[in-house]
């Protein structure tokens, strides 16, 4: 059915007006803002929404959707309306249902959408209308006819008698939502910890006129689907058709390239230079450092054909490339002359994971950096390794405000091959977990005695000088970084980036302008806009304007704070007369006006003061989620506490094991391990160089809290990624 | 054995001095220099080089590998040789003979590595001694004893007792190299030709001291050799154990960072933003597009296996992302609004070709940029086309130095699925063919159609407005543009790189210190040149300052002239004191001194005017390879000169055919299609846009030299990479 058909009908049920066209809209709210701005509509109406639900059913059965018309603000509430209508698990129908049955989309779900419904399946539909919207008094009602750039304005009358038009439809069920809910029982705080983590599981369609642009669950309520929204909708990634495999859309990818510049910046200073190897690695090689290939073998993706023919021999994707490059190493290091070797690549390497992958976090392929160099001796190369773990914290702290702790791994947790494993270890206060942010390895001789990397002793004089093998090191940091990123700053409106790494720093919206004001007043507004905008890029600020005409204040400032943007200004006509602009910032929503005069000063000032606040705030929650536990008892009820912890640890490989085994039984609750299972056990992260002071760890005193052995140092353990 | 071994033994053979120890050196010349500045040295010796030969024998033969000692300067012709001893196809013997049999490696070996060769070796051994070593009045002969950075000087007589001191080793054959050369018959330039193709396919062992350090052949003695030689020595790149995978080196990978800046500035100004998507595609999506899959479906590398199971669905590695990406732009691309989608990302892609691969040119896997854009209308979208062959244009003549024709693509030659192809083409002089330098292609509505990329037409007003499928293109280029600089610019000498993309610009190399000079001398002359590095690099210039003291000034040249560093600063004691340096291009070897005061401005200004000659000589050499040919008969013979043609066509595919056809036919040779092979067929590398002004096409008078159907327009044809 087209508008065109649909007005006419409407026409015949005694509707004479026609759809007024404004912005697009996606909430309640924003519709109303919208229609502030358009002339010629109802002085009084009421906004509505419509809803299609679906309860669980038998495959077999015929899908029987539950059309629900509702006042804006009414609570909609889908497991009491189950309840009131004897349906189990009504959930929001899917797409399929929208498109076959309804012949509409997310967005544009109206009740004239029935009219579009197949006979076959217009007899197993069950329309339910708000009591509230035919109730007495109520003059006009407001829906979308099409899409939500339109409205039209119908009386009840007319809209109960476009109900009982349709062909073979039931007729509907008036329900009192406002009695519904105050009938309700309080929900258990339990089940309402579940109920979002159940829904996250299932594809959710759309409440009328929003089109999937905001974040539907909040950061502490369902932090999994949160994550998922947030990197979803802001467009920093997308969902690809390879599970495990992600799309990195510009926005995420800009601050990749942040980090690639300034990374690359200090590298060049150690005199790391950049080069790239084949992704192709014969089994051979692949398998030729055994230690190191058991950590990978399990992960790797294996090319048996290509076009019709099989390959003689399969060839591994990278998971890593020590063993692509060190047979390399032996052949151009010939002399100690050619000592230190220092290169590094920008490359995507594949891991195919089998357990649950994680946009980010978890990826069978990711974008990363692996650093190898070769050194004449050990002490080079640890300083190397420490050299490259500040580059690491840096990026963390300077870049993405993220604050880290930095330490050594334990025997189980360091690289395989390597002797030691240097890390940046992150923290998510939402789910209390860890995570390693980056690693640098000191791999000692492991590989090159594998690979033979030999130089005669410079010091060794006469005829035939001893053999030595160089000290290597390692290092990598990925994509990881962002989702790290996102996890730690991100908010109920999603996104929130840091200034350094956000690829539009400040966007700027004209505010204020409605029906009442002249094209005139607009350019005017419009043009001072612009003017500000350049006057920002000039300082080398990267600067967006939102001009778009189609869409009001109140949906740009909601697709701006999404995708994270550090810094908005507003300005209205009441600025311009003053001469100045509104701020406000992402991360705190605080407002401020600044004076025109003082922008190029305080506008700069102002995103310096964001970056710093970001890491001053993060790392505020940070510490004080960082507990020392100094007995057993108090472990695992820390974590529980969504806490890591520094404990008195005797660094043995069996106590580790144990300490993981215990922490997971101990726990409460009996879930199967996922993102938010308390029941996860807990594991060493690193041992922090920066080691509490009090109380200090007594050679000889200071006990492990888990197995009583001598305590060596604090090591920071807890659930992580 | 060891040297003080080797010494001693030769101390029972009449040897009574020791070995003079002295910088690494690679040819006989840079032996001669180095031994120049060694005190103590006999004021007269004869240098010398051994070669160790093998025959062609059945695999199951004893290994019977020929010694020579001989002459430094002698002409030792392997072919001659082996006629000499009656043995059939002499060749460098490999590492593993140097290895297991003479237990020596490149570099070092000596006749003293016979005393290292085990008895049942030692029969099968045949030894030459150069007569010019044994004839009267030659007084010490030069060697070195273990590797090139020491020299013995021993009696002929010491030579031949050693040699007969070596149990079980025959006799060895004295032979006159200067008359076996006079003997022989003056090559027929076909042989000639033919020789060094076949030598190419051949791993070649180590004169005496040089560490295949220099380029063994001429550029246009035998290019493919040439040309594998030059990426490989000059330490661009390495050959890789997974045949056509290569790997970049941080020479290399340098000039390509230079290319990726210049490029993300250009398609920034133009709003295109990078991103990332994943390398794997599944089948399904890959083969959607049918013509465009039937291109590269031969070349696709599958993944089937992931650490020890098989996937349920093979996946392909991406050959290109148009099947990849455009699934997400019908997401992306909601409304007009959305448009224009301008995206770009940096990544690698695999074509499994089973072609001859040749480094940067043609390999399996290999670096590349692929932009992919959506707009709203054709001419949109045909102007974005033709400002990213601009911004290729501008990296091959401005960055790389190599000049190339604009054009468009014949049906045949173009991208498969697309609408029209535009390219850069570049020109190799060396063989006189032609390469694809990049392509920007205009892909019409085939893909959108395809993947129902769509949108509301904006013009239309109404309810129900037409819907409009997106214009798209793509372009893409690869690092096979290292590739066509290296074969445009290099020479005998090596790779000549130009100033811009050079890692380093500038190298300079201390000259004249002997043994004669002070260390105090020595110093002010390192400080000197440190100053000026100093000095340059403020600038911003990328210098590299040679202090080695264990390599001769002349090896450094051929080290840094291999490298292709485009200006080299000598400094010595004389220009100490006249305040000045001697600069010495790359690119002309024009030597030329540069007054102390005047380095800031002159330096720079070189630099400058190296840039711009290289292109201006590549532009001659082009402009006059590539001619206008009129008719059929003279088009082979055109080709055959090594030239480029330009042919007035009719722009038929069939005729296309024909002409590749009857250019394979006429040609001379009967050998296969390979590098050299002139017998290869022409085809259209485009229609340029700048075409010939005289003679005219004129509309129903001119004909197609191949066909005699109307002629459009000016085609170039040429034989190709």
């Amino acid at each position: 059915m087209s508008i065109a058909e649909l007005i006419s009908k409407l026409n015949t049920l005694g509707f004479s007006e026609s759809a007024f066209e404004h912005a697009a809209v996606d909430t309640v709210d924003q519709w109303a803002e919208a229609l502030a701005t358009v002339s010629g509509v109802p002085s009084d109406y009421v906004l509505t929404k419509t809803l299609i639900f679906k309860p669980k059913q038998p495959k077999s059965a015929p899908i029987a959707p539950v059309v629900v018309i509702a006042k804006g603000d009414s609570g909609t509430n889908s497991t009491l309306l189950g309840k009131e209508l004897g349906l189990k698990d009504l959930r929001f129908a899917n797409d399929d249902v929208l498109t076959n049955i309804f012949k509409t989309s997310k967005g544009s779900v109206s009740p004239f959408a029935l009219g579009n419904v197949p006979a076959e399946n217009v007899e197993h539909i069950k329309v339910v209308v708000d009591q509230a919207l035919l109730a007495d008094g109520v003059g006009k009602i407001a829906f979308h006819p099409l899409d939500s750039t339109r409205t039209v304005f119908i009386a009840p009358a007319t809209l109960t008698s476009f109900l009982e038009s349709v062909p073979g439809l039931a007729a509907f069920r008036p329900i009192d939502f406002e009695k519904l809910a105050a009938a309700a029982p309080a929900p258990k705080p339990a089940a309402a910890e579940k109920k979002p983590k159940k829904a996250a599981k299932k594809e959710v369609a759309e409440v009328v006129g929003s089109a999937k642009l905001g974040i539907e669950v909040t950061k502490e309520g369902d932090f999994a689907k949160w994550y998922q929204q947030v990197v979803t909708r802001s467009e920093m990634l997308d969902y690809y058709d390879v599970s495990g495999c992600y799309i990195v859309r510009p926005l995420a990818y800009f601050v990749w390239q942040q980090i690639q510049e300034f990374f690359d910046g200090g590298i060049r200073n150690l005199g790391v230079k950049n080069c790239y190897f084949p992704m192709f690695v014969s089994s051979r090689v692949l398998e030729r450092e055994k230690d190191h290939i058991e950590g990978f073998a399990p992960e790797v993706a294996w090319v048996t054909r290509a076009g019709s023919s099989d390959l003689a021999e399969p060839l591994a994707i990278r998971p890593t490339s020590e063993t692509v490059m060190y047979p390399y190493f032996a052949k151009w290091i010939q002399s100690y002359r050619d000592l230190p070797l220092k290169i590094n690549q920008w490359c995507s390497v594949v891991r195919w994971e089998f357990k649950n992958p994680q946009p980010f976090l978890r990826t069978r392929e990711f974008l990363w950096q692996e650093g190898h160099c070769a050194h004449l001796t050990k002490d080079e190369a640890m300083v190397e390794v420490r050299d490259i773990l500040e580059l690491y914290r840096r990026i963390y702290e300077e870049l993405l405000a993220v604050p880290v702790i930095e330490g050594v791994k334990s025997e189980k947790e360091k690289f395989a091959g390597g002797v030691a494993t240097t890390t940046v270890e992150g923290f998510i206060p939402t789910t209390g977990r860890g995570i390693q942010g980056g690693t640098s390895h000191y791999l000692g001789q492991n590989f090159s005695k594998m690979f033979n990397v030999v130089v005669e002793d410079p010091e060794a004089t006469g005829a035939e000088r001893p053999k030595l093998f160089v000290h290597q090191t390692s290092w990598g940091l990925s994509t990881r970084t962002i989702g790290v990123m996102v996890m730690v700053h991100g908010d109920d409106k999603g996104l929130v980036l840091p200034p350094r790494v956000a690829e539009t720093q400040i966007v700027i919206v004209p505010c204020g302008i409605t029906v009442k004001h002249t094209d005139e007043e607009r350019r005017k507004l419009y043009d001072a806009c612009l003017d500000v905008a350049h006057q920002l890029k000039q300082l080398g600020l990267r600067v967006e304007t939102d001009l778009r005409d189609n869409y009001t204040p109140g949906f740009k400032f909601s697709h701006w704070e999404l995708r994270g943007v550090p810094l908005r200004l507003e300005i209205g006509p009441k600025d311009l007369e003053k001469q100045s602009v509104l701020t406000v910032r992402r991360d705190t929503f605080a407002k401020q006006p600044v004076s025109r005069s003082d922008i190029e000063t305080a506008i700069p000032a102002l995103l310096e003061t964001i970056q710093k606040d970001m890491l001053v705030k993060a790392r505020k929650t940070m510490d004080e989620r960082v507990k020392i536990v100094l007995d057993w008892e108090n472990f695992v009820p820390t974590l529980n506490d969504k806490c890591l912890t520094l404990i008195p640890w005797c660094e043995r490989e069996e106590c580790e094991e144990q300490i993981k085994e215990r922490s997971s039984r101990d726990s409460l609750g009996d879930e199967p391990e996922d993102d938010k299972a308390p029941s996860m056990g807990a594991k060493s992260l690193c041992l922090p160089y920066n080691q509490p002071a009090e109380p200090p760890i007594v050679p000889g005193q200071t006990k492990c809290i888990q197995c009583g052995h001598e305590a060596k140092r604090y090591a920071l353990f807890g659930r992580s990624y």
